[in-house]
C-alpha cells in the first residue's frame, strides 16, 4: 500500500482510539472510574461494540490508556509552565499551584476502588512519577541557587516532600483549599530566617 | 462456667492471638506481606495449623488484625506524645518527628501489592486516618492559639497537609532524611515572617 494511504489509516486509527479515551473520561467524570462499561463509551464513541473491541479488548485497556493520556497531558502542562520565561521562584510557585490543582482535579475522578489502585500501579505511573520527580528536582534546584528556598536539604528530598504534601489537595474540598497547601507547601521549602 | 475459668480462657486466647500477630509480624518483616503462609505462621507461633485455623480464616485475616494492632500501637505512641508534660510548640514537633519515623519504618514493611492496598481499604483504617487527623487537629490547634504556628489556615487543613507530607518519609532512604522531613513540614506550618 502506498504510504499516503498507511497515513490516512493511521490518522484514522488515531482519531477512533482518541475520541474512544475522550468518551471514556467523560463516562468516568460522569459514573465514576468503576461504573463504565464497553456498551455505554461505544455508543458514546459513536462506533460499534464490535468495532471498539477491535481497539481495546476491555475497559480496563481504555482505563489504562486514558490514565496513560492524562498523566502525560499534566506532565506536558507542568513542563509548559517550567519553560516559560520567569525566575525560578516564579517557575516553581506556578508548578506547585499547578500541581495542586491536578492532585485536586484527579480525586473527583478516583473513588479509591481496587480499579483505581490497578491503574496506579501501571508501569506508566511509575515512569510518570519518576518524570514529575525529575522536574521537581530541577526546579527546586534552580530555585536553592537563587537563594529563593532553603539549601539545606537536597533538592531530591525537597522533590519528595512537594510531592507528597501536594497530593494532600486530593482530600481538601476546594480548589482554594487546593491553592493555600500550595502555599504551605512552598513556606515549607523555603527556611525560616 | 466459673467467671474465673472464663477470663482464664479468654487470656489464653488473647496470648495464643497476641503470639500469632508477633510472629506474622516478624515473617512480613523478613518476607513482605506477599510471602507469608498460614504453615509458616503455625510453625514460628509454635502451635499446630489446626489451632491456628481455630483463630484466622486464613492469611489475610490475620495480616489483617496484624495491620489493624499495628496502626493502633502507632496511634498510641503519638496519643503519649501529646499528653506529655510540656509545651504545644514541643507536643506537635514531637509528634511530627514521630510521625515521619513512622511512615518511614511502615514502608519497609509495604510492598506496593494488591494485598497492601487491601489492608489498607480496610475499616479500621478508615477509622485509623481519622483518629490520626483529629489527633493532628487538635495539637495544631493548641500550637496555633500560642503563636507557635500560622493561624491563616484552618487546623483542619493544616492537619490534611501534615498527613500527606509526613507520609513522604517512606519514599526516603533514612531515618535522619525522615526527620528532616518533619523539620520542613513544621516549617510549613510556621508562616514566614
Amino acid at each position: 500500500m502506498p504510504k499516503l494511504w498507511n497515513d490516512t489509516i493511521e490518522a484514522h486509527r488515531e482519531a477512533v482510539r482518541d475520541a474512544t479515551l475522550d468518551a471514556t473520561a467523560e463516562l468516568v467524570a460522569e459514573h465514576g472510574l468503576t461504573g463504565v462499561k464497553m456498551a455505554q463509551i461505544a455508543a458514546k464513541t459513536g462506533i460499534g461494540r464490535a468495532t471498539l473491541y477491535k481497539y481495546f479488548p476491555d475497559v480496563e485497556a481504555i482505563l489504562s490508556a486514558w490514565h496513560e493520556r492524562r498523566i502525560r497531558a499534566h506532565l506536558a502542562q507542568l513542563a509548559e509552565i517550567r519553560d516559560r520565561d520567569g525566575t525560578a521562584a516564579e517557575h516553581l510557585e506556578k508548578v506547585l499551584g499547578k500541581y495542586a490543582e491536578i492532585q485536586h482535579e484527579r480525586a473527583r475522578h478516583h473513588d479509591g476502588t481496587e480499579l483505581a489502585a490497578l491503574l496506579h500501579r501501571g508501569e506508566h505511573v511509575a515512569q510518570a512519577q519518576q518524570h514529575l520527580h525529575a522536574l521537581f528536582r530541577d526546579l527546586l534546584t534552580e530555585a536553592a541557587k537563587t537563594g529563593y528556598i532553603r539549601d539545606d536539604v537536597a533538592a531530591d528530598e525537597l522533590a519528595t516532600y512537594c510531592l507528597h504534601a501536594l497530593t494532600a489537595a486530593g482530600a481538601l474540598p476546594t480548589r482554594a483549599a487546593a491553592h493555600r497547601l500550595a502555599t504551605i507547601t512552598l513556606d515549607g521549602l523555603r527556611r525560616r530566617s
